[in-house]
């Protein structure tokens, strides 16, 4: 049994908030168990000058924690001076997951700037970012789409993230809070869409290594827990994003 | 009339939710109008390298906006590596400020850290700031008091803070927000204890100057305004907590 | 009595050597008693880029000490590759007073860089830097209006600064030195212009607070020193100069 | 067929000289076709200051590419002051890489440094930056194994990287030079132990998706490439660094 | 007799390899003794800001070491954030040096940028630089004058660099190695020109002072060297660009 | 004849105003023409870490410029976050000159920081800097010697610097003004102890270069200068002190 009773293959609880916050143009506070992440999409009417001229669009993300979402304080990386390693991995893969099902030629020169900012850690930051980007991000194109800034809507499927890891007495387990996060000997993230195909697979034996036959183990209950956030992240849609959504992903198909 | 309604001496709808995290030992959300901040106090076991081995404790602030807390998008301080000169002064008025009711040599070598993070801006973050960290703040010594991590409660008076300017046509307002601050031609914080008097006095006239009966004003409708914000601290705060703060503050009184 | 030798209400001596540099369009060594500071006004001709194509000008200032201003040396800000927030405090309360007393509009698009360099301190570095920069400017400004870079002579009014405080045994006291300003319980430093209204009212409860009697008390005392201030700065203004701003001023009033 | 004429499962020519350096404890130059890197491995006496008392070693790496190791002249991590994203992610991937394959107990409070220097990119040099670099672990550590300074040889596997992709037209592919890089659509590192397990595994969709069947068939090909790598690294080290290695393998599967 | 067994006058075994690397316009691997040095000569189709729309091209230099080059691993200057003093001295020096014996003004808006990388540091590394940087550049101009790209052959003459020193017990010797140079009392660097004029002559008492005599002495060792050098350089560089050079050093003669 | 209708051997009007700030051991204004410079000399009572437990001291210099010390301003140093390669040189030169006249070992283990701020600038400010933080220095020494906090005074000779150069028409000329400066093609620095001997020699030909003969001009022309410059240092010093100096210097010469 888990240090917090679920089932190996249980996600925790989670909720998604949307229009958090008055401001952006897509908002909202994703809860994974204690974990809580405000999510927000924000709408610029220019890209990066490496993409200028293209004629299409590009999304970045950054991430932060507050100092005190963790157990102990964390220096400020802005007191720093300097944004850590994990920092920039975390937010280099937040970017790359989400443009992995964003049709960026649609959108013309815009970039929209996804900010994942930790206001309470309990493991899967990361993971609980991306499922809660996707959903602030669809808001904001939506927004983009019935203002008519943007012709077509460009999410082509749904996509959300979720942690698997092996544990010493237990065996692979889903979605791991902090207490399992530090004692697993394999961690493996994994960014999937929703037609069940694999975006990210970041798989690290932690001073440990893993088989063949332990990474199909994790990889099917990554996906059993995935396939749940795209019924969670469906329920806060609008109907008619949900069409638009699933139109482009036939046609994607058809192509 | 002002633009939201209000009377000229009116403060915005307030509230205070205490106990706002998990692992900080106080944290607080304060909402004044459409300004949100969450406010924590993380307690450390010792003092920066300037105080060492004098015994006595120290409290120090931090300040930051989400990049999307406001209408346009602002870039990170730790993006742009460096803190600006609105960062600084804002967490510097906080720590003065609270450490003006603070006895800090009954703390022992302690370091209190206050952070406040915006969540949201609307006008007179850095006010919501300093009277949100007081509720924090008190909770973390509470609770260190209760654990005799500390053998007094350190905490003498009550402090909050609010906003007070002169706008075109209306006159002294009280507790300013965006749209009124940006078009106001003074611009006034003030900070106060309990008992009525001043910790900080900062009023700006904005490409403009007040003249002694405009000072005389502001402090009115300033003095209006805290003494509510007092009554606010009061209603969220134990009962024992209040007997605690009252009866240093008569101690003081008698000295 | 005061430390050295002062009446609560007396200035320190102070000059004002005007044309202290070659290459600066305005620069004086301001010194008061033993603070000494080159303050220079240096024009560009663009403005920043926030303001580009507004037809309006900028005054903008710098503050810094020699490492060895002090009794003890200090880390040049260059080598720590930061700036304090105590400068960066000053040096933002240092442009915005003299914005307050020049018409923008009516320079065109002109930056004024201001730096003040303290080479001696001895309490009171900041408001010295005020009252001395506004000289400087002044004859910068001089100097455009008589090469008509500029149609309008643009200062409307004088600026001088100076601080006042609470000593425990004495109480309140005029343009207090090193030693008194660091055992001051209530320190406040006011910007004002020759009519006698504020510009800046910054007011500080060192780990102490101050009632309304005492704000009155120190406002007093500060406007009593400020008065002798201007007429320091009219001293050492050419005869034409001082026609020009007080007829400006007095185009204001009638407005 | 490749740009390069190779087959699908054929590895670029590889060379490892070792003993490049003068001056570190391990070093060499690997060149894997037209990557080559430089790596060395430094000890140094202590461990970072989160690791102090815990009586084990530390195994750390950094990455660096000259300025005109690429194609256009890139611009100096240490002109630009700071480290990029990138940066980051491939000397942590390289460094936990590594620690997989070290009994850390064995060393005591000990760093090994990694340096990986590319001297010339094509593709693939943090694959051959993980290769190398355990080839120069290896040396370091049989040189203080030879001085008695650490009693127990502490490697227990041998390490390799490869990388694996999805090339349009062809399909899945071993060891991807730049081009075929730049044009994968699937882009996937391996990090192996010479027993067939995973150390970590980094797939990424770059803006498309991979299915569970192309998965395996990537999985199937870096196996391929990995097998060969080890049989390279053996054929450079000491038949009695080889006895070492393996036996502590033996040792540890008999746990 | 020094150290290693050279003459007071003898230079170290000197080896230029040229084409070093694939992607540089020109590149070379200058082995000084057990100094090993990358320099690799890169064409960019710009100036700097400072430079734009003067017609004339500009050469610049950037250094830096492996951080094992040395004896002691050094803590990367990307890492620390900041380039030391001395990385910047040599690039100035290196950067100065090669414009000397350039017509910029034939080459047009380019900036040829210089990078010398030491991979193993055995004293004379700033000196070796330019010796090597030398030929490095002269093979960038190579490709241009056959491309086209530039109408005139732009070098006017050999450049080469080499130290000189005075130690205890030997005198003056040329071309230290590191055990020498930290010993001796008196170090120089010379750059000089085919034709035998000085470029750089930088000499420094290491807390210690030289007389007149004890220069001439020095300059005379160094040229003896040099005249070495320009001989080696000259059997690495093509016929072609040999009579290109000389014949623009009788040109500037004749001028 | 020279732009200022100086002879070609002739210094500028030089001034060195001593004690002329009230907080460090030492200080000085020196004018050479324009060029203004304020050296300090303060004591620390420890050295750098590199240094610690060797028992001798340390002597460091830091420079900078006011930004408006120059015809057009200049960004501070603080400001860019970063020191120019330009002031990293002057700085290690000033102090290295330094340390070559001192006694390090009779110190013990103190650090004297020079610190050396060109409030106005006309050419040569390296060299004045030199000349005046010699002057500075030495009255550190004499009150580290009066307070007996030093047994032996450590310094062994005067110090000073001057700068030399060749103009187009007319041949070898002593100090240059920032006119001459700016058109030199062969500009040096000669730093020189009282006893004729050079410290440092630092030769360049800006885009051209000198051949021996010319070497010899300007050395001579140089040796002339510092003469002048050090009858100059000793009106400005007690007899006391200059009996230390050259008894120290009589007493080298014996051994």
């Amino acid at each position: 049994m888990r240090v917090d009773g679920r089932e190996q293959q249980q996600l925790r609880t989670i909720h998604i908030d949307t229009n958090y916050l008055k401001h952006p143009e897509g908002s909202v506070l994703i809860s994974v168990g204690d974990t809580k992440v405000i999510c927000t999409a924000s709408v610029e009417d220019r890209v990066p000058p490496f993409m200028r001229g293209e004629g299409k669009g590009w999304i970045t993300a950054e991430y932060s924690m507050l100092p005190r979402a963790t157990e102990q304080r964390n220096i400020r990386e802005s007191a720093r001076g300097k944004i850590s390693g994990r920092t920039m991995e975390i937010q280099r893969l937040i970017g790359r997951s989400l443009r992995a099902v964003v049709d960026l030629e649609s959108i013309g020169e815009k970039t929209i700037w996804i900010d994942c900012d930790v206001i309470q850690a309990d493991g899967g930051t990361r993971t609980a970012s991306i499922t809660g980007a996707f959903v602030a991000m669809t808001q904001a194109f939506a927004k983009l789409y019935e203002q008519k800034a943007i012709k077509k809507f460009p999410i082509t499927d749904y996509l959300a993230a979720t942690s698997v890891g092996i544990l010493k007495d237990i065996g692979a387990v889903l979605d791991l809070n902090y207490a399992e996060d530090s004692k697993a000997e394999v961690d493996m993230n994994v960014v999937m869409t929703g037609n069940g195909e694999f975006v990210e697979l970041q798989g690290t034996g932690e001073e440990a290594t893993f088989s063949s036959d332990q990474l199909n183990e994790l990889l099917a209950a990554a996906k059993g827990g995935l396939m749940q956030l795209f019924e969670l992240q469906k329920s806060v849609l609008d109907e008619k994003i949900i069409e638009l959504i699933e139109g482009n992903g036939k046609k994607e198909e058809a192509e």
